[in-house]
Formats: C-alpha cells, sequence, structure tokens
C-alpha cells in the first residue's frame, strides 16, 4: 500500500514521545474540527435506517450544490475502492504526481496504469482520474476544461476531497452526466477523518451500481448524525474556509525566512520547496511537529495548518531552532 | 437488495408513529448495548493509526479465540462484499435458508449460486457458506462436521455473526487453515450495530488480499476505541451471555400461550412458527413493536429479546391484546 500522512506512529518510532505528543501536520486535515456535539444513543444501538442515509445525502447535496445522484461511502478511500469493479477492464489514465491510492488501487486490480502530468495526455483513456485541487501540489483545473476532457475519456472521475474551501473549482453542479464522477471528503475540510465519511456523485446509472457495491449500511450512525449536521451548517463552513485561506498565507509567510518557496497548495495544506526535505523533516520533528515528505522529490516538504495559537508558537518556535 | 430487519422505516409507514416509538424486535440485534463511554477526540479527528487498528485486532483475536490472522471491517457486511473479490470465478452453494446478503452479493458480482439445505450438498463447491448457528432458524453445526466439509470445497465461509453467546460453537481456533474464512460481527452481541464492526479471520494469504481491498482505514476510530474496549471485557459479556440465554428461554414462554412454536434460535433471537406471521406481526405492530415476516414462509415470526423490563412489559401487553 501507499505512504500516507496521518500515521503518527512513523513519527512516534523515529522520533520517540507519544502520539499525543506530536501536532501532526502532515496530512491536510483541519485541525479546527467541526463540534461533534451530542449524539442520539441510537446512533450507536441501531442500524442505519434508509431514512437517515436519504437525509444526510440531501445535506450533501445542499452543501456540494448539486441536484445529481449521491451515495455516502466509508470515507472517500472507500469510494476509490469500488471504482475497479465499475470500470473492470481497459486502460487509467491519472494526472499526477498525486495522491497515491488511485494507481495502487487500479494496479491491484489488474487494469494497466499510466501516470501523466499532461491534462490533455488523459483523452482516450477509459478511465481518466483528476484530483482538483490537486495533492500534494495544490495543481487546480479550471471547471470548464475537465467539461472539455469528459467526452474524450470512458469515465472523468474528479477528486474533490480537498474543493470545500475553493468552492469554485468544483464540477459538482455538473454531476449527472453520464461518464463523470465526483469524490468527496468529508473529513478533511470538517477535521473529522477518524469518522469515515465521503462521496460519490454521479450519474444515476453508476450511482445505483456502487451503492449495490457499498451494501445496506455504507455508514456508521455516527457518521450520518454527525455528516448531515455539520454539512447543513452553513455559517460554520463559511468561518471555517475564510479563516483557512487566512492561515495558509500565514503558515506561508512563517516558513518565508527559511528559503522555503511555496510549490503550491489549498487553504488546507502547503507544499514547500525546502531544498532537502528530509533535513527539513528533522527539524520540526525535534519540536514533535510531523510533516509529509515524498520519495522521488528530495526538496518537497507538506504541511497542513496548525489550529490553535499554542500549536503556531510551537511551530515557530520549531522552525527558529538550530 | 434483500430484505433486512432493522429498518424502522417499514414499521412507521405502515403503521405510524415516529422510530423513537417502536421497540425493534425485527433484529438479533442485543438491545441491552455495551456502554459506549467517553471517547478521545482524536477517535473523531485522526486518522485511524496502525498501532490502534493492530491493538482491536489482538483485542478480538482474545476474544475469539484465535491467533490466526484478523481483519477488521465496516461490519460483517463489508467482509462478506469483498468475497467476490477473492473468489471471483467459479460455483458458490449456501446452506439456506439464511442471511439473504450472501446469494445477493455474489449473484451480483456475476458467480453461480445455488442454495441448499443439505450440508453434505455443499461438498464440491469453489465456495461454500454457512452462517453457525444460522439466521433465522439457529440451526447449529457441530465444528467437526465444519472440518470435515473444508478439505471438500475451494473456500469455506463460516459466518458465525451470532455465535458470541454460544462460544463452543465456533471455529475461530481453527482459523488459519487453508481455505477457512470466519467472520464475525461485532454490532450484534455487543447491541451497537450504529457502530459497524466487523471481523474476518482466515489464512494469511487471504487476510493480506482482503487487507489491501479494504484499504488503510477500513473501521473508523469510533469502532476502533469503542471495539478494542468492549472485546477486552470478558465480565459484560459472561453476563451478556447468561442474561440472553435467560432471557431467550424467558421469550419463549412468554408467547407459548398464543401458540407459537419454537422452530429454533440463539440467546439474541428466536424463530416462531405462528400459523399466519402476518397476523402475528400486526398485532404487536399495534403495540409499536416491529417484527421480522419472511417470503415464503407463511408462519414464520422471528424475534429478538426485549431489553428493559419496560419492554417486556409492552410486549406482554401487545402479546395479551385482541
Amino acid at each position: 500500500m501507499p505512504e500516507h500522512g496521518g500515521n503518527l506512529d512513523v513519527a512516534v518510532a523515529r522520533f520517540g514521545g507519544s502520539a499525543q505528543d506530536w501536532i501532526d501536520l502532515s496530512t491536510g486535515i483541519n485541525r479546527q474540527a467541526y463540534p461533534v456535539g451530542d449524539l442520539p444513543m441510537t446512533c450507536w444501538t441501531a442500524l442505519p435506517s434508509k431514512s437517515a442515509l436519504n437525509a444526510l445525502h440531501i445535506a450533501a447535496q445542499k452543501a456540494y450544490r448539486t441536484e445529481a445522484p449521491i451515495l455516502a461511502t466509508h470515507g472517500a478511500q472507500a469510494a476509490i475502492q469500488l471504482l475497479p469493479q465499475l470500470c473492470s477492464a481497459g486502460n487509467v489514465r491519472i494526472l499526477g504526481p498525486t495522491y497515491g491510492e488511485y494507481a495502487a488501487v487500479f494496479s491491484a486490480a489488474g487494469l494497466q496504469v499510466t501516470e501523466t502530468s499532461d491534462l490533455d495526455a488523459l483523452a482516450g483513456a477509459d478511465l481518466a482520474v483528476v484530483v482538483n485541487p490537486n495533492n500534494p501540489d495544490g495543481r487546480r483545473h479550471h471547471p470548464d476544461r475537465l467539461l472539455a476532457l469528459l467526452p474524450r475519456v470512458g469515465r472523468l472521475v474528479v477528486d474533490e476531497s480537498f474543493a470545500d474551501a475553493v468552492p469554485d473549482l468544483s464540477l459538482a453542479s455538473q454531476a449527472g452526466r453520464p461518464g463523470l464522477l465526483i469524490i468527496r471528503s468529508f473529513g478533511k475540510f470538517f477535521g473529522l477523518a477518524g469518522l469515515r465519511l465521503g462521496f460519490v456523485i454521479g450519474a444515476e446509472a453508476d450511482i445505483v451500481k456502487l451503492a449495490a457495491m457499498a451494501g445496506p449500511w455504507p455508514v456508521s450512525g455516527a457518521a450520518i448524525a454527525i455528516g448531515a449536521r455539520a454539512l447543513s451548517d452553513r455559517a460554520w463552513a463559511n468561518a471555517a474556509s475564510a479563516r483557512l485561506s487566512r492561515d495558509s498565507l500565514r503558515l506561508d509567510a512563517q516558513v518565508a525566512p527559511l528559503g522555503w518557496s511555496l510549490v503550491g497548495g489549498t487553504p488546507l495544506f502547503r507544499l514547500y520547496e525546502t531544498g532537502d526535505a528530509r533535513t527539513a523533516q528533522e527539524k520540526l520533528a525535534r519540536g514533535k511537529i510531523w510533516s509529509r515528505i515524498f520519495e522521488g522529490r528530495a526538496g518537497w516538504l507538506r504541511l497542513g495548518l496548525p489550529g490553535e495559537e499554542t500549536e503556531w508558537a510551537r511551530l515557530a518556535a520549531a522552525l527558529r531552532a538550530g
């Protein structure tokens, strides 16, 4: 399986401490999470009902500004894992470098996978994958360019896991067109990655097939209760978007004195060219701040945003230290 | 998709009230649930770590008395959904009548599925499925008989979703043998079906493949935290087993005056021959108690066990009513 951020086991094994000593900036998960609040006991005890799942789907459609068929999944990851069963033959082209699970999942299913950095080179694929905005480099594609690509591929998967704070980039309003599948992550923007909630939006025929594959209880009772509440809370989302946009620039400014330059990013994470990412990661790790580096990209270091002021202060101290 | 118990939407649509007015006895889910307790905030906010998942796996191995490789899944259902990818060609034989998802999932994957009521007729299958004890009729198979079947099939899936309270029936201690896969449900015995947690236990090669299919975050942070705690609490499990065994006999005694006879059952549910299940279901529904009936079995009514005394009293009143 590909490596991922968010696994503090590695940080603890290499640099000591216990997980709670660390500030995990190795992911793009919002560290000022949506408040979980009280949960009804039935969200634990009862099988999730169809009506509750339906209410979650409606809240997600509103939040993502779409009327197209939608399916909640056990994280965006579970939606990715289902894709090879939807498109079980042919060639897959992935716009890269990007989130490693796409290549891994399609390769494991025996499909031929090619990675290209050229959007136009996706044309002709039986299934093409674009992450927009992209992880880890923040590369963005105007919705019109992706719509122009759609008729030139068998299926176009647009992963919008980091689109919540840049909603104008989203193609969700166009979902329902044959061949277009949009994947959304709940946990990143709302800071609740442990809940495991994601969505796939697409044409009726595809969503019906995916729903059958996901089975009668695709997400937990807690995911339904918290997801429906959070996705309906536009005031929280607007405030979070504004804060994340401000804070991402604050982070850029904070690392600038070290000579790190911004490769790209989203309001949830920043990718810096540091010259020597391994050394930069170790410097931060001495302050128990965990970051993400990338095989084959010696200078790249990805940082999520600190949450509370104490975390910003610890990051500043770690950056200042010798 | 097959019909299932536990969907109060149907009860509400047909007989009125709202979900919280009903006592749901249409499933085999323990209505005296394991106390969820406090959860660390990180179980919501962080991606589940490999070390936490590993701790859950160890707790499950101890609880299920096995040292074989194990994988936590998003409910036993998610384990079932993965099976066709493990065994993608050949003929599937299912010992029935039983839980409808097996036939549905394998048929949807394009496999040839046969149901038989004769255990010996499973021999020769590429994949055979036995639910032990069986749902809905409680039919039981001695572990030795299943072990004798193992070399005569390609793979033997033994679903032990209702085995927690009858542990001597479990084949988990024999897991690890090539071709044997055991499926366990957490939510039924612990009364936490909304959590979505199950396990599959088997030979190293199979579990490695299933883990790759399930992806890096197969279960939620809450499932890991609550699951590890509950599976380690043998005092609770022993008390629950004893109570369920007593209460299942109490239920038999309570319905006996109506002339309903026990077809079979487990400590978590009972299947009665009522003569006319539709009428029996309606009688209970007038007291807002929901039960499960079965297409093609005009007399069968399945009842889970009431939880608190108030629920027993409401059941008694509904049974007495005209």
